[in-house]
């Protein structure tokens, strides 16, 4: 009976500590675990800090020679091992042939983006065609609402979530106010149910059902940044749809993360950075979708030379011969030296499938989240005892690999004392850890020694706290 | 007497070659003006390419060891030698500690941009928090006009040149339409008088003066890419303002190469490229401009949390802080990767001012003048001798570095036995080449090399002709 046959990570784990002799909590599940990942190759490709190279690491406390535990790709992706080399081409490029470049080598600059469009769509299931690599995030969700978001007296709401994150909370309050619009009338905030903390898809499919006729826009997170909640895309897409809405997703936390299906799913547009889980470094190229059912429908609200026909475009013209669909919304030309490490990365991709990374993550997380309920849940019996609360859903469909934690303690002094130890994750305000163990580098080790760093940390925040 | 100190660059070649006792058409006079190059040191600064690199270079015709003629940092500049140290820096910083590098180092990646916007402010003559580097040029374009550009049934036209940059253009015309305007009727494009190539800043104020109570913004490039025409932004945004009218530049060609004085000028707004004379490589990091006096008057019509006050911007309690000014208009988080080779260049412009480099720019574009008008003029006397016209105004004050030539023989010929010999130019369509000799580094001997280049180009095209 192969343990990784079984319904549920917890099961998976039975299983293995069944056919090892021990307990489910032993360091040796995890190595078993390690030596039957088939995607524990990957972490190769990665350029892993070490415990003493990480600032806040105290090395009375932790061996700094060891490879940190880096829970933290939620925020800011590994290196690919081939980002450097790539960059290096390119500088070299530059230095040799000047302007050239433009035009040739691997990676022709006037054109290099369009080369790993393909790889950037299989990451989020589109046509390639209906995925364009260009700006900031936030530039290409304004691009999108600015044609997307077209309010009427009638039809004039965006519904998000409440707790959306900042950036696209002020983008959508900036773009009501941009039409004329009250950003308080305007602006459908989904709220959890009182003493609730993730919001449930009937409540969200009741709103669409309830409000709709007045919503232009649905725009959910693919999973949200503060509590790790994968929405159910599918479905919130067909609901919206139904009721005359567009259905858009900002994907920053469920790109190459969750498995998306963008084109199946029949979702309208969508967009997502590439710094997180798409590890293409800080303030990367940025993705931006488009159903290719609205490439000739729905067209850009402003326009640049780089929407133009790529055959024509450098006539001059000013005879704008617009591209359909995501490819009209290029607005300049983009930096090769953001191309290259994104390519690094999307090429890892390309080793393996999102179906495997997902599955993957499910045993991964799932594995963090027993040994996390097994040691520090709130125990009535010792009511002293530091104890851990998970945030995110339990539910594996209702998640991607981020697990967010709050505590019966200060949570920065537990922030402090994890980092302390060699562990790199984040704390958001007001009250939450974000431990994001990412299918495509870290292994099960790290999540075991993970929460062995934890009992360190809660006790020594326990003391702090005295 | 110093034959610097005469009144115009032809004047000074006269007195050099008579202080050396030869023809001002000798090699000597190049080396003699090298020589006293205050500047000369700087183009060390940058890799130049060799000819043998530059995949069109013929190497029966040219010595591929030498450096190429590099006269095209008008569309991309040259890599500042510094440029990789401080990209491998931060790839060093992103592989050693990952996240950690958004605070860490000497450029933290969460605000690295900010710490070159005063040295970028130095070379357009604005104060820091009048300038941001974000985005693309489009982009910034896109963004200002947004605010900027606000039609009333009055003020609804933007007066723009006929021949604008393609992108502006665009840009201009689905502003235009976004705003439910008709572009047809709004955009007010300024052609030159018939037969003639430049337009005249005469006409432009007599347009302003009988038009700009309907113009919402006037928006000039600095200095015009095809033509290489210098505008006298000045006394354009007196005459637009006077009349009621925001006024606007694309600097794209002329920072760098122009001295601007945006903040002195009184310029509402500007915004530009640096892969130009700025040398940040492809698609590198773009600038933009408000001047205080908008400050708080002018605001952003679409937000992000980059445009939140730095202290409180990762609260995340989605109650925006706007910056004043340009930094509210910051979107999303900018590319470390970017910054590095933008810092590189503008340490460089650090080195020595924008009033010596255009003191340099004068001499060495009036030299390349000089020599072309002595060799290629029109010649009624030998009709089936080749020519060459120069378009670009000949006042120094009229223009920048850049010299648009078009010719007797077909241009594309011209072009190819150019890149042949070695030179790197580039050529327009329909009709021009530009020529750049770029103060930052390029020598008067590379000017004396490409005239007689020139020579034996415009001699090969006239034999494919035949
Ligand atoms: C005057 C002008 N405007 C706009 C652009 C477009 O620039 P980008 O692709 O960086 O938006 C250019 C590029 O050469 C330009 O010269
Ligand atoms: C959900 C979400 N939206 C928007 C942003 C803002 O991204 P950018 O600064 O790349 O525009 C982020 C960044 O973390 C994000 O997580």
């Amino acid at each position: 009976m192969d343990p990784f046959d079984a319904t549920s990570p917890r099961k998976v784990l039975e299983r293995v500590s069944t056919l090892l002799g021990c307990s489910p909590t032993s360091n040796e599940v995890a190595t078993y675990l390690d030596n039957h990942d088939e995607l524990k190759h990957l972490r190769e490709q990665f350029l892993l800090p070490k415990v003493a190279e990480l600032p806040p690491s105290d090395l009375t406390l932790v061996d700094g020679t060891k490879q940190c535990i880096y829970f933290v790709g939620n925020s800011l992706g590994l290196q690919p091992k081939m980002a450097k080399k790539y960059i290096d081409e390119e500088l070299d490029k530059w230095a040799k042939t000047g302007v050239h470049g433009h035009v040739q080598g691997s990676r022709p600059w006037a054109w290099a983006e369009n080369n790993i469009e393909e790889l950037m769509a299989n990451v989020v299931g589109a046509k390639a065609e209906e995925v364009a690599l260009m700006n900031g995030l936030t530039v290409n969700l304004h691009l999108l609402l600015l044609s997307f978001y077209k309010p009427t007296a009638k039809r004039h709401k965006i519904l998000l979530e409440d707790k959306a994150f900042p950036s696209d909370h002020y983008a959508v309050e900036s773009q009501i106010q941009l039409r004329g619009y009250d950003a308080k009338q305007s602006m459908l905030l989904m709220k959890p149910r009182p003493d609730e903390e993730v919001l449930r898809t009937e409540d969200i499919l009741d709103t669409i059902e309830k409000e709709g006729d007045s919503i232009a826009v649905v725009l959910f997170s693919g999973v949200q940044y503060y509590t790790g909640q994968l929405f159910d895309m599918a479905t919130i897409t067909k609901a919206g749809q139904k009721k005359g809405c567009y259905v858009g997703f900002d994907c920053a936390h469920a790109v190459g993360n969750a498995e998306l299906k963008l084109h199946d799913w029949g979702v309208d547009f969508a967009c997502w950075c590439s710094y997180k889980y798409v590890n293409s470094g800080a303030g990367g190229l940025a993705g931006a979708f488009i159903h290719e059912k609205n490439a000739h429908t729905v067209k850009p609200a402003l326009m640049g030379w780089w929407g133009h026909n790529l055959k024509t475009r450098f006539r001059m013209d000013n005879d704008m011969d617009l591209l359909p669909g995501i490819s009209g919304y290029r607005l300049s030309n983009q930096p090769i030296l953001l191309v290259c490490p994104l390519q690094a990365s999307l090429e890892v991709f390309a080793m393996t499938s999102m179906a495997a990374l997902r599955k993957k993550s499910r045993l991964l997380t799932g594995y963090l989240e027993c040994l996390i309920q097994h040691y520090y849940n709130k125990d009535e019996a010792q009511p002293h005892k530091p104890y851990v609360h998970i945030i995110t859903p339990s539910h594996p469909e209702e998640r991607g690999c981020q697990l967010s934690l709050s505590f019966s303690v200060p949570i920065a002094a537990v922030f402090q004392e994890l980092e302390k130890r060699g562990v790199a994750c984040d704390m958001r305000e007001p009250n939450v850890l974000r431990i994001a163990p990412v299918p495509l580098y870290n292994s099960f080790s790290d999540v075991h020694r993970f929460v062995t760093v934890l009992g360190s940390a809660l006790a020594a925040s326990k003391e702090l706290q005295q």
